[in-house]
């Protein structure tokens, strides 16, 4: 182990700044149809820069699902390390949508800097975050002329609208990914400054509930006390679903969850984590909600919620339309944590919905995509050489977190292949992921660099 | 009495429906501030039309009220019929947004006869009822050189928006529209060929509700479970508005109500109507809703109501955004009957929100406008003479019924005028009035100017 590698990357810094904010000025929106051109652009970039930091066999691999033809999969390796371990290097190069983008201080695929931020949609997730793996193993190879591990690199274009084209890539070939970890860096430190891994995620599914009364729209004075009005009738079937205690009364919702340890959960209350601090700096609302026996980080990590996202439908213009709408939609989410199964839980969501299907109108609830709940192990070699390689970065403890979104994959290794997954994120609380104005802290960006350099050459020594 | 000015209707015919055409083309879409422009193109050529038919001083009156310059009135008049009645003939040029356009069978604004009847938004609300009222005067007018009655003709251009300006006008310049009865064809007939008289509106108040959470849109995954979504907050406050079995809950909101005569309501139950049939033909919907003690036309007419048209927010586009939005809105409309005042049922209203608003957001209830509910006495001459009208042109009795919906200016014309309104609508039941498909039946439009003529001949004699 050297430092040549370390010294590279810092020497190449604002290089790498630079190139980072070139891909974040291609609009991959996975979402948006009319985006697929932009999509594979950044798909390209990517592959460019895997042959640059120089791997081999680098292609895009071409996906599909059964409605649609799906954004490419990145893939390169270098396998000449015999007898060292293979890591499989995971990432996304899709962005969310960037709406609203009257919020954006600066455009959101113009990269900015300001205050040691870089601020783009997709700075940190997860655009910045995936270009520091590819930015440490050219940092190796360079410096080196080789690599201390074996390493295979896998990047998708769909983590924001499900990954199925990676799920099916996954599941089907699951001999060209062999390999014996896997490394996502898509999540945050817990604070700034405090290395952070993440052993576990929640899942989700996601999912619209339709709602049908009259065959057209109606005209609210006319119909108004007759016509059934399919917003109302949404309206009381969420407020069925989640109790303003934030209970959710889907019959079973609960049953089978596995509960933290006695041990995570004392090492939760140990992180610094000011409820009254949260709640003014990151959230901004009179008050958090959320079931009143757990505390936030359980409530975020542990627990189950529901969510609604947007009610498409009716009159959202300017001013006053009198309209009964004659359909109306609620996008709605679950997360969901271990002991939980997307499938049976969506059973159990529509059964519920099914039964309390306000008279007067006909409900129809659909799945959008699902991910499962993860718990990775902190009990092996590869967590152990993540948890000193940031050490060694920042002088401090890493610290063991838990994160509440979802990154399917990694169920995914999981399940397909039988491998566990680093998650070494450096992300901040307050990156407004999926947000206007989100940012990635340069210093993270660089001393993640480093902590993915140190990380290689540990697991390769 | 002569029929010179029917036949002059029937020969003309067909140039009436050309003309209509040529303003239904027109997008005088008033809530619109792109159509501003069209909504005074309307105007012009609605000016341009009383002059044909030879009104005087015809101009147009410009409105505006505390936050925005409105758009402009019509007014014409004709008043050298000494010792007659004066009527004041009111009606409205501007229509409703044509949205959602690919649910219409031909454009909105290019005007398509199928069937015996003029597809167009506007065709019967307002613009062709409105527009039977000036070809009635020029059939009178170019047949015998002269008017039965004498006539003030006030035409606005934003009922659709609240009618602020108009009801302005009315308060200031009752000097200027001082008249007899007041003449408004802008409801429809109970049933095809059944002559009918509207004699009383509910009133409305029309709302925004606002509930805001954090002070960002924030990620599901990470915050979900202790970030307020003020989707699930609006569907909580919504649900405890309106019960399930569609008694609506605010405090005092039912005081005071002015129940119909029972004579009124044994002439409701004569009426041919089939409530089984209703629900099949113009509804559609698996059940017909609303307070289970009171039959569909006393829920439609003579009982208040809520409804929620819209909830704009959030992600609303294809696909999925995990996103708990910072805001969400929901346009939220009252009806009221007689005995109910639109400042007070919106304080009651707001009040309520406020008592409700769930824990972790804050609530903003906003007036978007109001009008106030009518009964007309049947009472008196010009009822009479209305209904001896339409029945000598449809060969039957007229009856008497009530709309649900509200024509503000009604109650204007009683409060700041002291005259009573003459409801003479030639609509139908399925002319799908702020829907897709507006249509007027052509009959109606005929039959209907015709009716118009023999009115002003009655009052005149």
């Amino acid at each position: 182990m050297s430092d040549k590698a370390v010294a590279f990357a810092q020497e190449n810094g604002e290089r790498f700044v630079e190139e980072l904010k070139d891909l974040l000025r291609i609009p991959s929106v996975s979402t948006d149809p009319e985006r697929v051109g932009d999509v594979r652009k950044a798909a390209e970039f990517v592959a460019e820069g895997l042959r640059k930091a120089g791997l081999e066999n680098v292609r895009l691999i071409e996906t599909s699902t059964a409605e649609r033809k799906g954004h490419p999969l990145v893939y390169g390796d270098w396998l000449k390390a015999p007898g060292k371990p293979t890591v499989l290097c995971y990432g996304h190069y899709d962005v969310q949508p960037a709406e609203p983008l009257d919020e954006w201080k600066s455009p959101p695929f113009e990269p900015t800097e300001r205050n040691g931020n870089l601020y783009a949609r997709g700075a940190v997730d997860d655009k910045g975050q995936m270009w520091m793996h590819v930015k440490a193993l050219e940092s190796l190879m360079s410096s080196t002329g080789s690599l201390p591990v074996n390493v295979k690199v896998l990047v998708e274009g769909e983590e924001e609208v499900g990954g199925e084209g990676i799920e099916a890539f996954v599941r089907e070939h699951g001999d060209v990914l062999k390999a014996d970890a896997a490394l996502v860096s898509d999540t945050e430190m817990f604070a700034p400054d405090l290395p952070t891994l993440c052993v576990g995620l929640r899942g989700m599914i996601y999912t619209e509930l339709e709602v049908r009364g009259a065959m057209v729209d109606l005209h609210s004075g006319m119909y108004g006390g007759a016509a059934p009005n399919p917003f109302v009738a949404l309206a009381q079937i969420i407020a069925k679903l989640k109790r303003e205690d934030g209970h959710i009364a889907i019959p079973g919702f609960y049953d089978g969850i596995e509960e933290p340890t006695k041990a995570e959960l004392d090492a939760w209350r140990a992180l610094p984590f000011e409820e009254e601090h949260y709640r003014k700096t990151e959230v901004g609302s009179p008050e958090l909600v959320g079931e009143p026996m757990f505390s936030v980080l359980e409530r975020t990590w542990s627990r189950p919620t529901m969510d609604v996202h947007g009610m498409p439908g009716g009159f959202t213009g300017a001013g006053a339309k009198t309209v009964i709408p004659a359909k109306a939609l609620a996008k709605i989410s679950f997360r969901l944590v271990p002991g939980m199964k997307p499938a049976e839980t969506f059973a159990k969501y529509k059964s519920f919905v099914e039964q309390i299907c306000p008279r007067g109108v006909s409900c129809e609830v659909r799945m959008i995509h699902s991910g499962e709940p993860i718990v990775v192990s902190t009990d092996n070699d590869y967590i152990a050489a993540a948890a000193e390689a940031m050490k060694a970065v920042w002088g401090k403890e890493t610290v063991y977190v838990r994160g509440g979104g979802s990154i399917p994959i990694v169920g995914d290794f999981v399940r397909e292949l039988g491998i566990p997954t680093v998650l070494m994120g450096f992300g901040l609380p307050d990156d407004n992921l999926h947000a206007p104005n989100e940012k990635f802290h340069l210093a993270n960006f660089h001393r993640g660099t480093e902590s993915i350099i140190r990380f290689f050459e540990r697991l390769g020594a």
